[in-house]
C-alpha cells in the first residue's frame, strides 16, 4: 500500500524553544524561514500551520511563500500569537478592553494571511485566557467573553473557518476552553457554522479524555475541523513524539477518524526540545504510517461486533494484532 | 447570625463500607434504619438522600418514613442503585437490552418512591456506564445510549426532576457523564426541562474543574438542580470531610451559589471509612457554618471589583479575610 | 523460540470482587479452590501467589495443595491479609498495640504456610498503613512502626524472605510504603538480608516512576525479590490487563530485568472486574510472550550505544522495531 | 506576639519570566540589581537566594553586595544555573563528559560566591538531569552520575553545605532527584555530612508526598538543610503564592518543623508571572505570619494525643481552630 495520507506539522516543531529555566533557549534562535527549510527535509510532510506574525525577522507573505514553494509545502492554517506578553492576562478575556480589541485586530489581520495562502482555517489557541487562583475571576463573565471574542470574528469573516484548540491548562493554571465538551458547549452557544475544533490528541489525553471519544463527539456535532497528534505522560502537555508512549490510544483515535470517513490532514504538534527536529518528525510519521497500514489490516466489522458487546479483550486482540503486525 | 441554611446528607454517609481489599467491610453492616438513626444524631441535619432499594433489610416506605420522622428528617432525593452487580457493564449503556430495560424499570420504581416522600428529585448516578479499555466501546453509540436512557425517563415522568451526578471515573475507568460540560451537552441534547445536574464539589475538583466555575456554568444553563460537598486530594473521589483540605475553593463554590441566589440544600456526600460518621458530619457542618458566616462578612462588591481586574491577590485577600475571621 | 519463562499470577486474579458501589460483587463469590481451578485453565501459568487465610471456605493446606497439584500449579508466595476490617486503621502502624500484635501473629502464621508450600516469600502489602487527612498522624512515629513491624518479622524468620509491595495509595489516601525509594530507605534502615521489594509495574507507573528505573534501583540495592505486572491509566491502580495501554514502558521494564540477568517469575496482578478472568490472563501472557520474543530480537548493544548518548529517537527506534515485529 | 521568624525568597521571585509561549516575556527584563531593589520593598524580607551568574548584566559580587546592603538583605544561598542551554541534556548526568566538567567548574565558582557572601549553602537544582522518553537512558548509569557529581563537589568543598532541591519533573519529563526518598537514598550513598535537602513544599505536594511527612523524614536523617514554600494545584510546579490553595497542609508542614525545633529561614519560591511581585511576596508572608501565630496558639500536647490515636477529626479540629483564629 502506498500512503495517500497528507501529513502536516505546526511550523514551531522546527523552531527552538525557551522555557522559564533555559531562558537562553534550547538552541540558536531560528526564523520561520529556517524552520520552513527544516520542515522541507522531513520525508513526508506536505503542509504546515504557521505562527503569525512570522517569527525571527520581518518577513512578507511573499518571502514565506517562496520558502514554502521551494520546500514543496503548503499552508493548512495560521495561528495568530494571542499568547505573548501583551496578552499575558488574556486575549478574548483580558480585563482591559483595549487588549481585547488588540486581540481582535491581530486575529483579523491573521485572517488575511489565511486568505493569502488559501489555508483552511484561522487557528485560535487562547492559552492565556483563563485563571490561576481561586476567586480571581468572575467565571460567568470570563466564559461569556471567551465566546463573544470568537463569535465576533466568525461572524465578521463568514468566508473563513475558525478552529479552537482547547487545552486543560498551561500557561494559565486553568484555560477557559479546557475540554472537548466545554468547547462544544461554547461553539453551540456561538451558533455559527464556521467555528469548529482543532483536536489535539495530547490535550485530550492529558485532560483525562479518551481522544477517540473526543473525536467522535466533535464529529457528531459536525465540528471536527482539524486535528494534530503528539504524546505525553497524561499529566502535562509534553508534546512528545507521537506514538512513543501511547500507541494504542493513538491507533484508536485514527480508527475513529477512519470509521467516520473523516478525511483531513494528519498533523504533528510536537516540541522536540532536545531532539533533532527533522528526526523527531520522521520518527512520528514513520509510526503514523504503521497506523495507516494497521487501519488497512483492521477488521472493522469484527471490531464493531466486539464493541457491541463491550468485549474489551476481544476488541483489543483485533486492534493489537492489526497494529503490531504493521510495523 | 443564626443559620437559615438547610443541611443534608446522602444516607450512605451513615452506612459502613466495603472495598476490594476490606471485603469484610469497615464495620458491622447497618440497615438504612440504623443509618437514619445515626443521621438523626448530627446536630444540624434536616434532609437526606436515600439509596433505593433500602439497604440492610426489607423495609417499606412507611417504616423508613417512621424512622425519618422520629429523627426530624425529610427526603431531598432518591438514588436508585444502578451500579450494583447486574449493572456491572452499565445501566443505560449496558450492551444487553434486557439490562437496560431493567435499569429503566428500576428507576421508574424509584420515581414512585420520590413521589411517596415528596422528595425533590430522582438522582441518577450511572457509575457503571462508561468504559475501561481503549477500543472497548463504540463511543458514539455509548453516548447516545447515555442520553436516551435519561431522556426516556424524563419524558415519561414530567412531574419529577431527574438530576445527573457526573464524575470522571470510578468504578469504571472512564464514566460517560464525566464532567459538567459533557453533562450539560447531554442535557441540552435531551432537551427536556426536568433534567439537571447534581454537582458534587469533589467530582468537579478531581476532574480538574474549578467547582465554582462548574456551578456558574450549570446555573447559566438553568440546570443546577442540586449539589453536595466533600473533599479529596484532587486525583480521586476520596469523599473526605468537607473543608478539611481545600477550604478556599469550597468557599469560592458557595460564594458562587450565593452570588447567583441559588437557594438549595447544602448536602454532604462523604464516605467516612474509618471515622465516626456522626462526628464526621458534625465536623463538616461546623466548617460549612464558618462558610456561611464568611459569606455574611464577605464584601461582595469589593470582591467583584477585584475580579473585574483579574486581581488575584486583591480578590484572595478579601476572601481569605472573610473566611478566616469567621471561625 | 519456545518460551522458558515461568509465568505466575496472584490467585485473586481468579476471584470475584466487591467495591464500595457494587457491594453485591461483580459476580458470584468463589472460593480459593474455585480460583485455583480457573487458574489451571490459563494456557501458560505455572505458579500462583495465594492470599491467606484461604478465602471462600475453611480449607486446609492439604486441600489447597491438592487443587494446586491437579492444576499443575505451585506457590511462589503467600499474601497474608493484613488489610481487612480489623486492620482498617493499619497493621504495623495501627494505633492499637493489640492490633499490631495481631498483625504480627497473623503474618507469623502465614510464614508457616510459606514453609508448607515451599514458596519463595511472605508478601507484605500493608495497604491500610498510612493516613487519610493532614494532621492525622505523627509521621515520624508512623514510619518507625512501619519499619519495626517488618524488621521484627524478618529477624524472627531468618529462613524466609519478606517482600514489601509498595503503592502510592488505596485504600488509604496515602500509604506509608509509597514508592520504590521510600521502601528501599526503610529496608536499608531495617538492615536485614531477607527483606526485599515486590515491584508492581502498575504501582510504579501510577506513582509517577519509570518502572524500568524502579527495577534498576531495586536491583542495584540487591533488593528486587519479585515483580508483577498489569496496566493502568497512570492515576490509579486500575490493575488492568498487562500491555493493553503502556506496551513500551512494559517492554522497557522487562528489558531492564533481562539486562541485569534478573531471573524470576513474570507475574500478573490484575483485577478483571468485568472480564472473563481466564481470557484476561491469556491475553496478558500472550503479550508477555511478544515481549519475550522482542527481547530476543532486541539489539542490546546498539540500544546501549543510543542510551549512552541519551538518544531518545535512536533508542526508541530500536526498541519499537524489536517489539512491534514480534507479535 | 512579634515575629522572630526570618523570611527569605529566591531572588527570581522579583525577576520577570519567559515560557515557551510568551517568548517575549511576562514583562520587561530585569537585572539582579533591579530584583534586589524590589525584594527590598517587601515588608518582612531579610534574606535572599541568588541565581549565579547574576542575571541581566555583568555585575561583580561587590555591586550585588551594595544592592543587598542598601535593601537590608543578606544571602542565604547561591543557585548556580545548571539548567541553561548548554546543560539542556543534563549537568551531572550529561552524556558529554565535557559538559559534566563544565557543570563542575561552574558550581565550583558558585561555591566561591557562597564564601564571598557568607551564605549558608550552594543550592543544586539539576532540573535538566533526567529523561524524557522510555528507553532514552541507562537508568543505573544516570543515577550513578547524579550522585557522583554531587559527591565530588561536596568532598572538594568540605567547608560548605550543598543542598539538593528535588522535584518530580520539569523541565525534563522526569528528573533524577525526583522525591524526598530518592534524594535521601542518594545522599546516604554519597555519605558526606555536607550534603542535604532543600525541601520545596510545592515539589513535595505535587509529587504526591505529604510535605509534613517529607520534612519529618529529612529531619530524621539529619538532612533538612533548607526549605521554601509556595502553592500549586498538585499536578504541576505552579509556584503560586503560599497559602492561597492549601493552607492546612502548609500549616502541618510548619507544625512539623516547629515540633522538631527546626530553626531556619522560611523562604518563598514563587513565580508571580502575572502578579505584582512585591504584592505577591507580602501576601504570602502575611499568611506565614498567620501560620506563626497559629503555631503559638496550637495545643501541641492535645494534637499529639489525637495523632497517637490517628484521630483525624480530633486532630483537625485542633489544627483548624488554631490556624483560623489567627488571621
Amino acid at each position: 500500500m502506498s500512503s495517500n495520507q497528507v501529513y502536516g506539522a505546526g511550523i514551531w516543531h522546527f523552531a527552538t524553544y525557551v522555557d522559564r529555566y533555559a531562558t537562553d533557549g534550547y538552541g540558536e534562535p531560528r526564523s520561520i524561514i529556517d524552520a520552513i527549510d527544516l520542515a522541507g527535509k522531513v520525508r513526508d510532510l506536505s503542509v504546515v500551520d504557521l505562527n503569525w506574525p512570522f517569527f525571527g525577522g520581518d518577513f512578507t507573505n511573499e518571502q514565506v511563500g517562496e520558502a514554502l514553494d521551494r520546500n514543496g509545502l503548503s499552508v493548512v492554517g495560521i495561528t495568530p500569537e494571542i499568547y505573548s506578553r501583551v496578552f499575558a492576562k488574556g486575549s478574548f478575556t483580558n480585563p482591559d478592553p483595549g487588549v481585547r480589541r488588540l486581540a481582535h485586530e491581530h486575529i483579523t489581520k491573521a485572517a488575511d494571511v489565511v486568505r493569502h495562502f488559501g489555508a483552511d482555517y484561522v487557528k485560535l489557541w487562547p492559552g492565556q485566557d483563563g485563571w490561576d487562583y481561586p476567586f480571581q475571576v468572575d467565571h460567568g463573565a470570563l466564559w461569556k467573553a471567551s465566546m463573544d471574542g470568537v463569535g465576533q470574528l466568525a461572524s465578521e469573516n463568514p468566508d473563513l473557518k475558525f478552529v479552537i484548540e482547547y487545552k486543560p491548562r498551561e500557561p494559565r493554571v486553568h484555560m477557559s476552553y479546557d475540554s472537548v465538551s466545554r468547547t462544544l458547549l461554547g461553539i453551540e452557544k456561538i451558533g455559527l457554522p464556521n467555528v469548529g475544533i482543532l483536536l489535539d490528541f495530547g490535550h485530550a489525553l492529558y485532560g483525562g479524555e479518551s481522544p477517540a471519544d473526543s473525536a467522535q463527539l466533535a464529529i457528531d456535532y459536525g465540528r471536527l475541523f482539524g486535528m494534530d497528534v503528539n504524546d505525553n505522560m497524561r499529566s502535562w502537555d509534553d508534546d512528545m513524539v507521537a506514538g512513543t508512549v501511547h500507541p494504542i490510544e493513538l491507533f484508536e483515535f485514527f480508527y475513529t477518524l477512519r470509521k467516520n470517513n473523516w478525511e483531513g490532514v494528519w498533523q504533528l504538534d510536537q516540541f522536540p526540545f532536545r531532539e533533532d527536529c527533522v528526526q523527531a518528525a520522521d520518527h512520528a510519521i514513520d509510526f503514523l504510517k504503521t497506523v495507516e497500514r494497521g487501519l488497512e489490516k483492521l477488521d472493522f466489522k469484527a471490531l464493531q461486533a466486539a464493541q457491541d458487546k463491550h468485549d474489551a479483550m476481544g476488541a483489543l486482540a483485533i486492534a493489537q494484532k492489526a497494529l503490531y503486525t504493521s510495523w
